[in-house]
């Protein structure tokens, strides 16, 4: 951000649906073990909407915490971003909805796409490249996945990591050297159909199942995720051992203990919910940041390395001034 | 925009699907007559997409046009920017489909949606935003739509001014003198429900018809539209008789017949393509703005006036030095 301003995180929020699935549930509804779950990804329950929980409703609830924790009010709000695979209804954007339901009367709202997981790291750019001194100060951005309304439970591979949760974050404009210190964003659409769900759209399939190329995600998450951190932190100047706080994408706690060992930081500086939550897409790392601030665990000064990918193939690392 | 640098569009593209559906043939389909459209919508015949028609091959068709239009490989492309209510599939987004088809290996990507029809002004807005002079030069935004496919052609109010096609342009990095001269976008979610298509979601309705309050939306082209004109014509200090050209979203040859009157604009600054193309939604403005440019109705230099609106409800315009 080499421009006169840049922006900073100044609240979160996150909810999550009441109704708790544990893997010992799921052991009932298709073939896997409590114990082959939590070694492969280190995930023990997660949340399931019920039939009132929309993607909407799921967003509200993160926004309106992330609002109080800003102690920003609704009407203050210049910019609202959904993040999501899904939405409510096919139109309007669920984010129209959100905004009349916050009373955010000044802000104009989009949903956006890139493929659910990494959406948090697209949404956060895409709120950083819009704030400016003029008509967007300050900008929501709310990461809400439902998936397992749209699964079937028999499909092991993936309906045993899926869950839903929306976590949400203000932004508002700050000074140069207060804010943005590095970013990178890829998209490899070569490998789209690593992590794909053909279903909902024109093609006219109809899937229950998130069908995923295991060893090239796997692939993925270890090269091109680090390279990422690597590039941000040269761009920066970081030293790896100089970032406060690390927030990754909660989709598999290998995943995440691989990489912080690859930068030799110890894993009390990132924090793991996906025990608790599994893998949210967008909303994982929302909900994990939210959860590390609230925590104490990241503080205001901090620099904080905020990592999501996945569906896409898709890729985004921002390192934060909080 | 008061930062150091400005965005134009450097090349256009569009794109409709082959198969013709005229009046006539919708006679057939429900109880309408060719009559009834003309003088309702102005509207003569439209495109159907094709079972092979999805919104990653329309949207690709477009996007080469208007790569070759602006002389722009797509490597040099940063970011493509799909903006559509539909999608080939949930995940990814249709734009990592259309970034390895069109080999943009240095583009990130991704889709966005506010409500259809006002989709292009956002995209254009948003990859505006994104310019800059370091990371994102070149900026690809495609709007699409497939609506027939979703669509039962038994309820005329809707179906019979809905239709398929897509409209992309290349906006480049300029001086701050030569981009945009004013801009104004607006979202009213608390009239969401005055234009929705509640299927296809978390909702779980579904609805093969596109539900309008005709008197609301009416409301709203000769109101919110007119003022958000006046709006940046006055933020730029431009007499709407400055104006060279202006492209508006081609829902209704009425609406835009009015508004041209209210500003006292002669029709011929304007382009209308609705006889032949229907509303394709946000690629209805950016298929005319394909037209016009090439027909040479908009010339370097000119100043150009683009308005989309309609579904969130939301609006925007921004004036183009072109």
């Amino acid at each position: 951000m080499s421009q006169a301003w840049s922006a900073k995180i100044i609240g979160t929020g996150s909810y999550v649906p009441e109704n708790v699935l544990t893997n010992k549930d799921l052991e009932k509804l298709m073939d896997t073990t409590d114990e082959w779950i939590q070694t492969k990804y280190g995930i023990k329950e997660r949340r399931v909407a019920g039939e009132e929980d929309q993607i909407s409703t799921l967003s509200i609830e993160a926004a309106k915490r992330a609002l109080t924790d800003a102690n920003v009010a609704a009407e203050e709000i210049d910019l609202i971003i959904l993040a999501s695979i899904n939405s409510d209804v096919k139109a309007p954007a669920t984010a129209c909805f959100v905004q009349a339901e916050l009373g955010a009367k000044n802000a104009i709202a989009f949903d956006m796409n890139v493929g659910g997981c990494p959406n948090s790291a697209f949404a956060l750019f895409t709120a950083i490249k819009y704030i400016d001194p003029y008509r967007f100060k300050n900008v929501l951005v709310i990461c809400t996945e439902i998936y397992t309304k749209f699964i079937d439970w028999k499909y092991r591979n993936t309906a045993c990591f899926l869950a839903d949760g929306s976590g949400a974050a203000v932004l508002t404009l700050c000074e140069k050297e207060q804010g943005i210190l590095g970013y990178d964003l890829g998209v490899e659409g070569t490998m789209a159909k690593s992590a794909w769900w053909p279903t909902g759209g024109t093609l006219g399939t109809v899937s229950e199942n998130v069908e995923m190329d295991g060893p090239a995600v796997w692939e993925f998450g270890h090269s091109i995720v680090p390279q990422s951190i690597k590039k941000v932190l040269n761009q920066s100047g970081t030293a790896a051992k100089e970032v406060d706080f690390y927030i990754f994408h909660q989709a598999n706690i290998n995943i995440i203990r691989n990489i912080m060992e690859m930068f030799d930081v110890p894993l009390t500086k990132t924090h793991i919910n996906n025990d608790r939550f599994g893998n949210t897409g967008g909303a994982s790392s929302m909900i994990a940041l939210d959860e590390a601030r609230k925590l104490g665990l990241i503080k205001k000064g901090d620099k904080m390395l905020f990592c999501a990918y996945g569906s896409g193939l898709a890729w985004g690392t921002i390192l934060f001034q909080m």
